[in-house]
């Protein structure tokens, strides 16, 4: 838990996703299975809340994103929110798109590895949502589809044009974001969009078992590799040896740097403290 | 038609290779297959010209890139390039220089998509325009070398060193430019340079289907998703998610994604206007 | 050799490696085989000197980096560095892991390729210092584990954070840095690791057959080609489409280009001269 917390309460219930914590891991669920799991206005509000909240609050260690029922997340939702920005107008619709790009940002900013969880569809916003955790761990059923051209909106959307072709290439990412074609599991393996690829039915568990080990790990080391992982996307190399530095000192000044010495030297496994 | 001409003609005959257009799909042929499509001075200027006199006209919205014969593009001439350099005094040198980069940055900046059309070899500056070229589309007989070392220079040419190690990652990126050697289709696909890997003869048909497809897409969605897969490549996540939310806040204001909603809700096929 | 040398003298005997040079090709080899080559305070401060000195004097065009015994590196010695740096005040912190990424800045910069033979362990800074050479040939024994994290310290360790990413892409990066899971010889090949796998045992026979061609290839179009690959990764594409201008430009006026024309027309192999 953070020592720095000021007046701003905690939301005591979100009402357009599912939250769980379990001593260090948060499992957020979209829960609107009758719908694919698509995204309105307030899910992509609270996703973006939420995410702060648990960034400010630093209990959370790990957290898995997954969707209830047949698919991960169809996308935005046809109606409530392709047919609810036709009536908006400008400043609204920049609202709208910088709060859906807010959400991809604090998933890759947040001080914590957050692992998607998939099965059937990720669509859209939902295919990006996915893209923008730090692990994704699927099944055979699950299909990404980045349509978002499909609908008449550019590819690049929630910073997938900058997102895919850093883990999987330019001319992947080209294809993907143009066309809008369904990549299933196998092709997502091949091309590197996959972290895992798991029996059917089986990415919830093996999301839940990592994170769990995730939380369980040394969680300031864990945190630090993943700002890293992000920062030096935006860094050139002589400044990223230089903030690795820095924050290797920073570590070796830390106590699970000293647990890990001692157990070596113990023959015991270590008790990560997360400091 | 782009509503901002000025008093520039259009050329009314392109010498060093040749055009069709045909209903929004340009198609571009590099036609010197005795010499195996080998540029020259004059085939580079009229790359560079050409796009950029159809990206000012706004009247193609996507563009093959062919080669005549037994394959795409052999690379600069022996004598007609390389002799001819040897003559060349510094400043022309640059000036040379300048130019066959220039048409690689057409190629990226462009508004349109490009599909290179790819069999037998695609060698020196011929595999880097193949390089930049939004989709790939190769047949088996397709081998791209990277063999600027090979003739004493160095393998960041025209772009070559920016763009490879994002298209295929940095270590497959080295190897291709440091030795040079062939990389068959069946690599190129395993390393993530191709696109779409065709039957024996067929990826002009492929590459000219996939032109009709997107320049019968919604252009300026089509356009955008280019222009953002190449501008985020330079920017860090924090801006890529800003341009992102005012591009789609822009297209949300345009007609084809109205249209989108309209066809859905329809159930018919939507008619894309390109604005 | 360089013309621009001073009064610093050429080390005449380096106590923690071992360094031959033959024609221009250097083989600096690890040397600590019972500790399977682990890096001690002395390895990292003269590889870092070795790669200074060599860079400055200009009469490697070549350098193949090994270790002797049953792998290539373990990483940092549990004792002597780990143990060690848990007595360090915050200062020499800092200046120990600056001396371990100046390391890499040093592979990634000096002005010849740099080929890594790899079997067995490559574990830490071990794995780290393989992925800045330029190549990685690996037998099938060879494991890779980026195990920072299992320390208690963050997987961005000497540049890693900002090379993985660049070299298998983001997805793949995240959950070797996280998790620091051996990587075996043939995951590695596919997720684009490797630049060769050989058979067991011929790694370094390899490595020094690519450094011999290399060092006999244009040493200077070689050691530009690798410059712009490095630079350029930290360059938008204007800027290094530029820079390749004015490199070839200057490869123009040089020698070697000449040679491969001449050789070209009187049909015969160029005799490389490296300007």
């Amino acid at each position: 838990m953070s020592p720095f917390t000021g007046s701003a309460p905690r939301t005591s219930r979100w009402q357009h996703l599912r939250l769980d914590i379990d001593q260090g891991v948060a499992t957020v669920t979209l829960a609107r299975p009758a719908k694919l799991n698509a995204l309105t206005f307030g899910a992509y509000a609270d996703l973006r809340d939420l995410l702060a909240e648990l960034s400010r609050e630093r209990a959370v260690r790990a957290l898995v994103l997954g969707g209830e029922g047949r698919g991960f997340c169809s996308g935005g939702d046809v109606d409530e929110i392709i047919g609810a920005t036709l009536a908006l107008d400008t400043a609204r619709l920049l609202d709208f798109n910088r709060m859906t790009g807010q959400v991809v940002r604090a998933l890759r900013e947040c001080p914590f590895p957050v692992v998607a969880a998939l099965h059937g569809v990720a669509a859209g916003a939902g295919a990006v949502l996915a893209l923008a955790a730090d692990f994704r761990i699927a099944d055979p059923t699950t299909r990404f589809s980045f349509l978002f051209t499909r609908v008449g909106l550019s590819g690049g959307d929630m910073g997938a044009a900058y997102l895919l072709p850093r883990v999987v290439g330019l001319g992947h990412a080209t294809r993907l974001l143009m066309l809008g074609e369904p990549v299933h599991a196998a092709e997502a393996e091949r091309i590197g969009l996959l972290s895992e690829l798991t029996e059917e039915g089986a990415a919830g568990e093996r999301a839940a078992a990592l994170a769990r080990r995730l939380a369980d790990g040394p969680a300031l080391a864990l945190a630090q590799t993943k700002a890293l992982l992000t920062a030096e996307l935006d860094m050139p190399l002589a400044a990223a040896v230089e903030l690795d530095a820095a924050t290797q000192a920073l570590l070796m000044n830390g106590e699970d740097y000293a647990e890990f010495h001692a157990a070596f030297t113990e023959k015991r496994a270590p008790k990560w403290r997360g400091c």
